[in-house]
């Protein structure tokens, strides 16, 4: 239910949309372009940067412009006002980010998943709090000025209760209260969200140079899933759960999947899958282990196998590329969205042959609802990019304009304390 | 780039907050009551209302309420305060309602399109034009109580300059002037909206009763679409035309579709193109037309056929319903919505089959991506759905709060005046 607006919510919303435009000028900005880009008087642009001075997020770069008028003092980001840690929990790879407040990888690490983690969800936060101390230790980064952590996780997640359900390959996760435990163990205020929509997140507030109001990422990891952002807006679904595409029946005679259901897609595109598929062909050794952390291996030899044009391997990924290609029509007609953004730990070995291959295979015609092309390209942001998303998830949540905000919050009634 | 905020636009924000709760009312609200919904101060909510009652949008209803404190003028929507007027062009029918500030039907007329309005693209402005006419000489209606037109299309719409781009069933309309002709001809403000988004806009403001945040209106009609409201926002699309449902692919070596590909829903499951099968079968009439206005007729017989248990009738809308439930869990898993509603002109006819088949193929296992079930419902809103959502469209930008119109608008730099 919409409620109403009033002064101070309008002054905190104010000072994010001064925040966001200086973060989004490269060579800084003066008081008097503010007044111009966000619409507010000149003594309010005042009031906001002097508090923004006092708070140290930004900085007066000392660099004055000349041009008609008197000259102004140019406003910068200051960015290591504040910093924020993502965490992204794989099957395959624990992996730790630390941003400052202009999004920079200031440091990361990346935590092979050793079993214990996966089985036991206990050892897995100490592991992941004694990563994050590593972090933040590792730089001079003061731990004050370190505003939140965002963690990602794969699905199916229980957003409200900051758990996962039964995720399919983190079964020992299954209700754990892993939003609750990660904020204990770091003492950070922790928000969560779903890995393919911390990648639509992360490339949101990366790429201010191709920005897309509405965009799908494709995330190509252990499974494929999508991340959405429509409208601007990042798409979290009724449940925090939407982008859940790799059961996306695509063939109703399809080979049987996990799920029980025949034709999903991530039979036709999942690495474990693929290489599964070519074990059986003899195009890879039949005895060689398949554990998540071994197809990786496996996987890129198929590809380099399909490089150098050996038939069989060719014609798997060829498959599979058709299988992407008709998802990506099927996802742009419904969706009505101009970019197709593709990333995620397998992307880089797959990258060159998909991109030779999958244009001639996004196959729109005139009847399809298009009055506009679609762009398709790999994501700015490399294989932490779902890491850098949760993370960006809690710069976005303390310093990006969110209209919603504007709204005077309701006030919580406490009852029988 | 979100703008700044500012007390005019505060204002306007707050009207429609107000009014906002005061149409949710069924009974009516009191002024202390507003100022609890809204957050708002007693003064502004004085303010604001006496504003309201001025402009003739709400009525003090003379009703006092007693209980603690002084007792208390009930408020409510004057439903005469305002109308609206909604147009759907569709290759069938061109479908005209005019609704009250309430959204309450006064009057809707079917002009069972005649071949001269879908050739004609001028004369069919006209008719239009009459038929507005027609609807508000024959109520009591001011026609300067009519706030505005709302005209709902099939896609592909050009939603900038407000018009269709190569329509399958109406080329003749193809980049004419649609919306700017609409307008000088009633001389109402115009509004253009795609069908299928429009019938979502319909159920997001009508159905009050069981609201849903995330939902998908399946449209079924001479083609099937679905119109989206995400996060409470209908989506429009980069281009104003998602919602294209017709050529998801289902099945890569399915029948070859009228758009170059195969294996496209739409073959599954658009009536004429079941009469077309039933013809071949021997299930109906080989012989008889079927032009769009005749195969509505056919499509009844066949559903009938299958209704009282003909074998092959049967079979046929069961792969139907199969090739629905199958696209239900496709866009509920990428979606994460809670919600489907089905209606269309077509569906009156399949409901029963439908209501009875679909449940048990839509079938959703526990790797699916959800935490929530899923409720399945026929629309609220009759045949008229479409032309009630595009009268919607006008109330809802008139009327209801969007968080958006807090900031401040550009403004506009007219250049060589």
């Amino acid at each position: 239910m919409p409620r109403g607006s009033n002064l101070p919510a309008v002054a905190g919303f104010n000072e994010t949309v001064v925040l966001d435009q200086i973060r989004r000028s490269d060579d800084g900005v003066s008081r008097v372009e503010l007044v111009a880009l966000t619409g507010l008087s000149p003594q309010t642009i005042s009031n906001v940067t002097r508090k923004l001075l006092q708070r140290g997020l930004i900085n007066e770069t000392g660099k004055v412009v000349g041009g008609p008028g008197a000259p102004r003092m140019m406003l910068q980001l200051n960015p290591v006002g504040g910093f924020a840690i993502g965490v992204h929990i794989d099957p395959v790879v624990i992996t730790c980010v630390l941003l400052d407040l202009e999004g920079n990888l200031v440091a990361h690490s990346h935590l092979r998943a050793p079993s214990i983690a996966i089985e036991d969800p206990e050892e897995g936060i100490a592991a992941i709090a004694a990563a994050v101390d590593q972090l933040i230790a590792g730089t001079a980064v003061p731990r004050d000025r370190v505003i939140g952590l965002g963690v990602a996780v794969p699905g199916p997640v229980d957003a409200v209760r900051g758990r996962v359900v039964k995720p399919p390959l983190m079964l020992p996760w299954s209700e754990f209260p892993l939003r609750e435990s990660l904020e204990a163990a770091t003492g950070l205020p922790t928000l969560m969200i779903k890995d393919v929509t911390a990648a639509a997140v992360a490339e949101q507030w990366m790429n201010a140079e191709n920005p897309s109001r509405n965009f799908v990422f494709f995330y190509y990891g252990t499974g494929v899933g999508v991340g959405m952002v429509l409208n601007d807006e990042v798409h979290n679904g009724a449940s925090g759960n939407a982008g859940n595409a790799g059961h996306f029946r695509i063939a109703p005679d399809g080979p049987m999947c996990s799920c029980g259901r025949r034709g999903c897609f991530s039979q036709a595109v999942r690495p474990a899958r693929l290489v599964d598929q070519a074990q059986q062909l003899g195009l890879l050794d039949a005895t060689a282990a398949t554990d998540l952390h071994s197809v990786f291996g496996l996987f890129e030899r198929l590809v380099a196998s399909a490089e150098t044009g050996e038939p069989q391997a060719r014609q798997l990924l060829v498959a599979s590329v058709e299988a992407v290609g008709s998802f990506i029509v099927n996802v742009t007609n419904l969706l009505d969205v101009d970019r197709i953004v593709f990333g995620g730990p397998y992307w880089s070995t797959v990258e060159k042959f998909f991109q030779r291959e999958l244009p001639e295979r996004i196959r729109f015609s005139e009847i399809d609802n298009l009055s506009h092309s679609v762009n398709v390209a790999s994501s700015v942001i490399g294989e932490d990019v779902v890491a850098v998303g949760a993370a960006c998830l809690v710069l976005a949540g303390s310093f990006s304009p969110q209209s919603s905000k504007l709204q005077i919050a309701p006030a919580v009634i406490k009852v029988g304390v």
